[in-house]
Parts: structure tokens; sequence; C-alpha cells
């Protein structure tokens, strides 16, 4: 089973816990798409990058297994991105946002790629991601992700995009802001009512919550004591939600829990260094072992 | 397996979602008391009352089950608190707090109750939680609630709480405020280092976590499309955390996963009515139902 994923291909800057790295290789694309290949093999991206894109960078990619066939080297310079997060480890603030590249990306998917069976649209312009959408021939399954900035900017494509997608990735805020409901529940179930067959919140430290017909599915976070850098958690997530379902290529309800599950269990790889050092560091063996933690963390006993 | 609990029995002034009552039934031990009878028939409460305290509200209790002969008749009003929720039904401001005859409070464990094998102390002076411990001759699981009021104040009391309490439970914010951690896992283990040998962590409409030795138990809470009135939540949760315990006394660590399942259980009955509207509709059908469901909306299958 394929997957083809959508999305940036970045050179971040993050200031975190009293730590900088700068023009570190970052992106929603790459993070997903790292996060993927730990589950499957056929992973390959469709992405936009400068001139000034290190060798060694797309070396790592094809190293992990992921194709990057689809990049395009443009003139120019590449997307970065610069943010500080707050002691806390949860709020951040932009410092800095250069499109470059990323400003005139018109993603093309090559005859291969439009055979994908998995399709990720992470989180770029709305228009662009039903663009791919009319490239690719007959998904399986589509997920896509959104944010604030385009909810607000561009609701009708978003909207359109809602109507597309199997499932719908966003965060409790960006659900609030979709829905008017500040209450998860009723937002997840009035996205629902938008198209989608599953809408997936991620809460951040609090874990997600999957709403499907007549079914909701909650989990938290993995416990991390130590968290150095929560950039890329969300991609990390929808890799890793994407990457299971292509590897068994099952559909029943329990393969999307073990989905989330295994998104879960990425995501917390992600924010345990900065850049994509902690999804390096995913072990198939390392996976299993966070993926039954999180089961038996979670594991609620036989009522008394 | 008797159940004592001491803590306050409040009128209470709620506006929330547009609706406001007033003088309601109300008081940390109402609440826990009533979740713990939904799953144990032997619970006592220790508390002060005005005597303007309605009749009523002392027959509630008792045609609930709850023994309330510890319940002291003072000269003047009862402990009135009046306050007022947010929209989003998580934030709350303090309109009015009148301690009246819970100012002078001194819980007197009566011969009868001083043999009780779980004990809750709910919120109230840490001074008054230790003089009730004193009072009790061999409990076989104590559990204390604590709030910021007194970590900030009585600092070294809480300390001396948490090194005679086998479970202490607190919120999030509160168990930052204690141990300096922002990170919730640092912040229960630090806490462990304080004394007891587990810590629940209530975290809201993000459920709650419980640290043990080597051990961690995290679930979230469950789903409630509409928040009526938040007020005994925290309460309620460990109301039926202990009454789960003495229902059975088991005190492996699955008995203490069930007793915070029930407790989430609980505290969800309890915020979908005003005072303790929820806590009397959940039957023990009712409290069944959704203690399985919480166990099918947590359940993480099998990895792949």
């Amino acid at each position: 089973m394929s997957i083809l994923i959508v999305g940036s291909v970045a050179l971040d800057t993050v200031e975190a816990g009293g730590r900088t790295v700068v023009d570190a290789l970052g992106g929603a694309a790459v993070y997903s798409s790292l996060a993927a290949t730990r589950l499957h093999s056929d992973v390959s991206i469709v992405a936009v990058v400068g001139r000034d894109f290190p060798d060694e960078h797309l070396a790592t990619l094809r190293s992990e297994r992921v194709d990057t066939s689809g990049v395009e080297v443009a003139d120019g310079l590449t997307f970065r991105w610069s943010g500080r997060y707050h002691e806390d480890m949860i709020g951040r603030d932009t410092l800095d946002t250069q499109l470059n590249a990323f400003a005139d990306f018109q993603p093309k998917v090559s005859e291969d790629l439009a055979d994908a069976e998995y399709v990720f649209l992470a989180n770029i312009d709305p228009s662009l991601q039903l663009n791919v959408l009319s490239q690719v021939r007959a998904p399986k399954l589509v997920v896509a992700d959104t944010m604030n900035f385009w909810i607000q900017g561009k609701r009708p494509e978003v909207l359109r995009l809602l109507e597309r997608a199997d499932v719908i990735s966003l965060n409790d805020e960006e659900a609030w802001l979709l829905t008017g409901e500040r209450n998860i529940h009723r937002a997840g179930r009035a996205i629902l009512g938008m198209g989608p067959r599953r809408v997936l919140i991620k809460k951040g430290e609090h874990g997600a919550v999957m709403h499907g017909a007549g079914e909701v599915f909650s989990l938290p976070a993995v416990p991390i004591e130590t968290v150095a850098d929560p950039t890329g958690a969300g991609d990390a997530f929808a890799g890793g939600f994407v990457g299971c379902l292509a590897a068994t290529g099952a559909d029943e309800p329990a393969a999307f829990r073990r989905a989330v599950a295994y998104g879960t269990v990425l995501a917390s790889f992600c924010v345990e260094d900065f850049s994509v050092a902690g999804l390096l560091r995913a072990t198939p063996q390392a996976v299993r072992e966070r993926y039954d933690h999180l089961a038996r963390m979670t594991k609620v006993p036989e009522a008394c």
C-alpha cells in the first residue's frame, strides 16, 4: 500500500528549553513521512525546496526510506520558519516565516505517485490540497490536516476539502474555530457533519480524540518527562496514523483506533528531541515497546 | 468496609450556561459522599452546617444512604460559596465565600466512625485534616485532597499531610504549584517523593493521571457534550475512587486503576447537572454502562 504525502519541507530555527537549533530539517512532509516510514516502507513525498537545501537532508530522508523523487528544487531559498517555545513547552511565538520557494508551490503528482492508495495532505493551502486530490486516481484513504490560518482565510476551500477527505486532522482550538463549538465532542460531531468519516482532534500534551459515526476513541499522550521541542508532533501523529493504516490495509474501526495509538507513539518520539532526531531514534523495537506501554497505561480493568 | 469523609457541606450559588441556582446543596463532603454511595453503602460524613441548613438536604443525604450522624449543627449560618463559570465551562470566578459555621469547624470523629477503614479528607485546612487522622484508629487507606490556597498558605502542614496520606488528589495547576514542575509527570513523580504511595492529578475535561511507584495510569474524561455545572467534579471523582476501593477491599494495582475509572465516571455524572442532581441520577445500571463505555473508548487494540 503506497503512501503519498504532500506538504512542506522546511529549515526551522527553534528556541526551546534554553537551546536553539538553526536551519534544522523540518516541515510537515518531513515529520509525517519519517513517522510513516517507522511503520511502512512505501512512502513518497511531494514538496518543494530551494537551491540552498542541503543535500544531506535529502540523503537523510532517502536513507530512511522516504521516496524524494517528488521533491522539486526551485530557484530561490527554502521555506524557513523560526519560533520560540514558552517555558511550559506548550505556547510558542512564531518569530519569522519566510515562504520563499514555498510561496509558489504547485504540487505535481507524477504518474507513479498518482496511484497512491493512502494520501496525507499536510497543512498547506486547501486549494492546493484539493488540487492534489484531482491528480490522484483512486485513493483508498485521504487524510487531510488544516490550521486556523486557512479556516479563517479560506473557509469555502476548507469546507470543500472536508467533503473530499476521509479523515480530517486538526487541533482543539482549530476545531472550535471551525465549528464555533467549544466542547470538543460537539465540535467533533459538527465536523463529521461536514463530510469526513472520522475527525482527529489533537490536544497536545493531553492526547487526541477520534470521532466517527457512533464512535469516540480518546487517548492520552504518552508520558514524556522531558519535552525538548514540540515542533512537528502533530505531523508525526498524522504520519504514524497513516503509516499504521497502510501497513495492514485494514479499515475496520479497530484499525483506526490502532492508528491513533501509533500516531500518539510517534508524536511522543518526535517531541523528545529537536528537529527529526527523536523520530530517527524510533526503531521498530522502541516503537513497539512504547505502543505496549501506552496500551498498558490506559487499560481499564473489568468493572467491579 | 466503612468510609469516613470529612469536608465541607455548603449552600452554593452557581451561574453557568445562562442558568443560576441559589443556595443549592453542595460542598466537598456532599459531592464525594454521594459519589461513594453509588458504589458502596457504608459511607459517613463529618461536617458542620448552620442552623439555616434545610432539613430536606439532610434528608436527601440520608435517603441516599449517607450516614449524617457526624454532621454538627452549629450556631450561625451554613458555609456559602458563589461562583460564575465562564462560557468555556472551565474557567470560573468566585463571586463570594462566606465561611460562617465552617470558620470554626473542629471535626470530631465519634467512637463508631474512628474505626473507619477508608478515609477521604476532602479539601479543608491541612491542620484539620491531620487532626482527623489523629482521631481515626487504623485506617486501611487515607485519601487526601488539597488546593492552591493551602499549598501556598500552609505548606508545612500540607507536607506533613503528604507523609500521612496513602493517596493525594489535586489538580494539574496545584501539582505545579506544589512541586515547581510544569510537566505533569515530573510533578507526579516529585509528589510521590513527598510520601504518598499514589498521586491523582485531575485535569478537568482532559481526564486524570495516577502516578505510583513505577506505574502511570492515564485516562481521558468521559465525553460529555453538555456540561451544565462543573462544581464538585473533583470531589465526585475522589468519592467514586474511594467508593470503588471500599466496595471490594482490593488493593492491587488494578484495583486502583479501576478506582480511577469509577472516579472518572462519577465526575461525568456530576457535571451533567447543577448541584447533586447529576449524581442522583447515577443509578447502578447507568454507572455500569458508562464505565463500560469508558473502557471501550480507551481500549488500545493489539499492535500490528
